[in-house]
């Protein structure tokens, strides 16, 4: 199989080790992350953001192909017991195509909001797991053990640690294609770092113990730049798009809005469009695997439409704002301390009830925090010349100025017919 | 307004002129059009051919007030009588936006196979000039008479008849935004000309009565590979994308399955799922304009969702196909008469029939065709020093060795069960 | 050895076979390359057109290295007797890196005027064989035959013929690293085509004979497109970059001079600041390959410096114009025929006479041509499914209509002062 | 005029304002910076870096156009008696074009090693305001005034102080072309920011009084991401081109090789080869402007060249090794205090003396030293809404962590064959 993407230019699939992955992409629940996409409401903002999960996925792919063969021209360092089997080599494949299968649509407000509802990464392993699924068949022909590597990998645990690392951690394949795919389809070129140089520059670190694992690690000499502007690449796309006003207040309807339809169905009030999953899931009760594999995108957006005629007046008020995008609007609170904060939600919530709108649903502070780099508890290392092994921030003139450091955004979250009253309010 | 595009960076609707393309994006229509894919079927085939009409419609919008902005630096060689008003410009910016305002999903199917269906330029002239529209609404404001005078310049009539042939034409600002986008979406780089060059290459051929409104030419000293470039672009986006075997399979097998839907309409046949759209079309009665407008891809997705488990084992199997990505294959003919071609497709059908399947609803033999290139008919020229006109085709090595040639792809197309069958059939 | 090239990102020679290439990097006549601009005087007509030879040379033994590549993928279509030996490779990569150095500033006018001075192409044969080079030690110390090999290669001749068609070929690896720096360093976009693509889709043909060494082909499946936009790429650069009016205006200036100082030397008028090389060249003794290797950009301009106080007014004259960029103007032939393009030369040198310039030195016509493709005598052929093998023309719509078509430029030259006279006496 | 740039694209001036930009281009002293690389020695350690500082002052000259076109479209915010004149627009362009022209070949070692020759910047003056030079002619022809004008505007200083920052500042346009051309040619992608954004960013802050001239200001709604991207674009070019071991073991080379130059001519001893200029320097005597403007890369080169002949031994051995890249190495020295450093130091000179050479010529500590951004001392402000005026660095969480940090690099440099007992001896 070779395709044309267009982050990675050409990806191809087609020595024997990647059969897995042809095999796998065909199966309904791969197919199912078409219809999921990848940045949820992220295109209110940018409008190129329509890239599903699944683009994603084969991308996240073919950056573990690419690391297998770095991880080859490199294994000649380590201890031939330490090195990748073919089996290993075929749970990585798996493992990075098959690490979102679990997300719903807006997954992460989905878990928020349905208390009951198990997170993504428990979908992802039933997914993986269930004998019902086209995913399973697939791995259990390859070998019956396989669907539970597959799924512990997916979660961060391999005998081969550092193979582990790679699904999971810093410089994860999930992270070095998002960022790429993120970056080219909002247009915004700052999530932009050099692969090329970043894969070259993989090493490992000298083994701390004669029989313990080496991990991977960077090569000073050629690579402490491509660290830094991977770095720096995800702060920017956390500043400039994953916590864009727009997304964060989009998203904080959803949520007002997913609230209000769990209170309905738990009062036990009537109320149509609530697909099988929610429904399970709102009333406490599990979630069978086959509803959750129909809900996506469009079916949400599907409710959505429906719901825009819902009795809840808050309930269609909502439903109608978000699809004709007129979304509420944000302002920005600088001061750090609580207290304050606090102060200016009492101020906007009280113009909200002066204006006839509960505040609960309408009025909220929203706090966006992310640590852009921190390699304190992270074992992610660079090797100097001579073998000697530091930690990034202690050699990167970059790193080492933000190790630890937090990135807060913190938002008054309104509807727009509020903003002059607020902004009175507040300045004055 | 601005905005991040993935395609050409920094979109700014920020001047008074431009007011109208804000306005107008916040209608349902113009929303509306987030839920319909650009290329409908090609993400089959690219997968990250997933943007929507919404993101093509402002980059058209852009290319057309940076089209404007070229016109205002050369109208000095106009008479002033046929420059730009400030309300043409307002009717261009909105035409551009507008331009795709009918498409339906998968439009070009839709219109095929439900006879009584407008075709989509017909659907845009309702929206436009239907009172109850949010956009007629929006334009009404503008002025009276502005919606019609929309509608008309979007079917490519306009008394500046240099702004028709922008809006509709061999260089329309349409075209011009559609090549870079599929072309960024698909990850395919033959779609990319320089739109920079381009725009700076235009000028208003000398006219060729004192009373006749010059048209726009192409400048020879600067502008004949940015020409060349682009009608080059669009050839290679037709033979590597538009033409793409696994997306016209994908189209055939729509098309097959709504044939059957239509069938089963008119005997009369109970049906779920269909959207009252389809059903008024199918049954040869008119078609609302709101349920029109209902209609998206994930409209069209839900309703083969459903026909899975219809009664009719063709239209069951074939929305099984379609959802599982279990596309048809195809066959190149390269035999260019038509006896060769209709032995072969009479040849596949034989073999569906032996091997149980309706040759009407499984095999057809499918035929792409293309002029790339044609200045015969076509007013734009190319202005040469000292104020010569030519055609395109004269002073160019390659349009010259282009023109009126057709591009022919055809196939016979069948589901992968038969191709063996096929193969041998054909190939003894 | 790990670069960064603005062209191919990482080129990296850091396996066993590569060094041959770090060792050959480090000759002076290799480093020599760095003083030759790849495109002679271009940069006169595209200011960022200033990369040099030495450039092209890495990113040459890139590609190849890269072919090499993908010959070892494929290789197993092919009898075990015609793989590529670790001797062809490392004859291959050396081939590559020094195909060109024998080039001397703006080297194609050096063998046009100085009529005893060899074509590069034979230099480059002298300095690889001649023991007294630091290139021929080098490779003398892999092999003692290798130097003759490589030489042989260079000049088209391999028992392996697919390689020898690599070195010096339609699709060459020469070519494929020139189109893109000439694209990337003149900002011309229409250089680009698709590399990555057009590597993977080299194939080996079926072997004509059960012993014949099978030759190098594109898959059709997936390369028609790569080729058709390597030979567009090709044929763009010749319209917009080698075939340039302003570049071909300052070569014609350079040979009008390299003319003068001729004749002066023969006749013995003394003239300073004749580099020993050149003199020699002109007085038709053999040129010492010490001299030869003297010679580079600087070293020419330096000459022409001093020349701008020779005694020949003529000599002055144009050197002057030469090094304060007073170019020569053209004037587009239009007309084919031979008498008609006679007669306008003859028309123009008449201005001349009457302006007081001598027409050989000041007037001429310049015809350029090239054939941007042509399939009947080349090797090179399509794999279509199922083994059938053609000529790319007979399977691709473009290259149909581009086979052994001729692009012609003719221009009349002249200096600028006499554009008016010549365009009054030619329109009229 | 229109141009190709392969940084930029398009660049044309074309329109009455732009005329000096081309009436300059054509002056010797403007062609004369064809000859001289923007890199120095660079392209020694990336082949690609070969663009002149011709091609950077056209660039430069387009970056002001389009920053001359953002204050237009922002001016309404200032008091009209602040506004740009055309005479000012004109000094504007001519400064962009000009500002770096009084650089000699490899210029700031030039200036280091010579001490009576005055800095580049002073030779700038002399050439702008030296009545026999071409483009004193050209200014003059436009103004009487504008060539002091343009002289004190490319220092830095003008009425309208927001132009004299764009000129030398933060954000100034040779900063903003070099960059990216740098970035460009070198390969190194991580110099690239967001021109677009940045331009579209910048508007006036508030005037603190009534009568004070506003400075230009980013603006925080959509600007503050290009400015960090823009400071962190100057980071990293600084990190791994400017302060790259092998390009500043080059230059100190050179410095060494200079002051072997120097110390020949100051005690008499005859030495071939010397230009003019640097005859004049090292004697302390004044250099004359034509000598000066003799000089570029090829000249010093050439120098070199002979130089390798030369009777000191230490001079002809530098001059060879340069001449065949045979560079010095270098040892990072991370210890950041001067104790430690020096005993490096002498450490590495006795090992040197052991060997036999030269301490002073061949081993030195080399101390790099940037501060990437500070604005204490800075007037570059951020205006948030509502007017508010802010410190970069109290915004922007990136900055707020760089502000007044000094990047330092220390490096021991001593030739190769030296490696070996320089690392056993500090390594001990």
């Amino acid at each position: 199989m070779i395709l044309r993407d267009p982050v990675h230019g050409l990806i191809a699939f087609d020595t024997d080790d990647d059969q897995i992955v042809e095999r796998l992409l065909s199966t309904p629940e791969v197919q199912r992350l078409r219809r999921i996409r990848q940045l949820g409401l992220t295109s209110l903002a940018y409008p190129g953001a329509e890239h599903s999960r699944f683009a994603h996925a084969i991308g996240t792919a073919h950056i573990m192909k690419r690391l297998l063969e770095r991880l080859s021209d490199v294994e000649e360092w380590i201890a031939p017991e330490h090195r990748l089997t073919p089996e290993a080599r075929c749970e990585a494949l798996a493992s990075a195509l098959l690490h979102d299968l679990g997300h719903g649509p807006l997954s992460h407000l989905f878990e928020e909001v349905l208390p009951s509802s198990a997170p993504h990464e428990e979908w992802t392993q039933r997914i993986v797991q269930d004998s019902g699924s086209g995913v399973n068949r697939v791995l259990t022909a390859t070998g019956r053990e396989i669907p539970e590597r597959v799924a512990e990998l997916i979660g961060g645990k391999h005998p081969l640690t550092y193979l582990a690392r790679a699904v999971s951690g810093t410089l994860d394949v999930d992270r070095c294609d998002y960022l790429l795919r993120d970056a080219h389809a909002t247009g915004v070129p700052y999530g932009r770092y050099d692969l090329d140089w970043l894969l070259r520059s993989l090493r490992f670190a000298p083994a701390t113990t004669a029989t313990s694992i080496p991990p991977l690690a960077i090569d000073a000499g050629k690579g402490i730049a491509s660290l830094e502007s991977f770095i720096l690449a995800r702060l920017f796309m956390f500043q400039q798009v994953y916590f864009h006003k727009t997304t964060r207040a989009a998203e904080w309807m959803v949520r007002a809005l997913f609230a209000r339809v769990v209170g309905q169905l738990r009062d036990g009030t009537p109320l149509a469009g609530v697909p099988a999953a929610i429904d399970a899931a709102a009333r406490g009760r599990p979630v069978a695997l086959g509803d959750y594999l129909e809900l996506d995108d469009s079916v949400l957006w599907g409710a959505l439409h429906i719901w825009e005629s819902s009795r809840d007046p808050v309930l269609a008020d909502l439903s109608a704002r978000m699809r004709s995008r007129a979304l509420f609007k944000t302002r920005e609170i600088t001061d750090q301390d609580e207290p304050s904060r606090t102060r200016a939600l009492e101020i906007a919530r009280e113009e909200a009830k002066r204006s006839g709108l509960d505040p609960e649903s309408y009025v909220d502070l929203d706090v966006a925090v992310d640590v852009p780099f921190d390699d304190r508890e992270d074992p992610l290392t660079v090797v100097l010349p001579r073998g000697v092994v530091r930690k990034p921030g202690d050699v990167s003139f970059l790193l080492g100025r933000l190790r630890g450091e937090s990135l807060v955004r913190a938002r008054l979250i309104f509807p727009s017919e509020l903003r002059e009253r607020i902004d009175r309010a507040l300045d004055s």
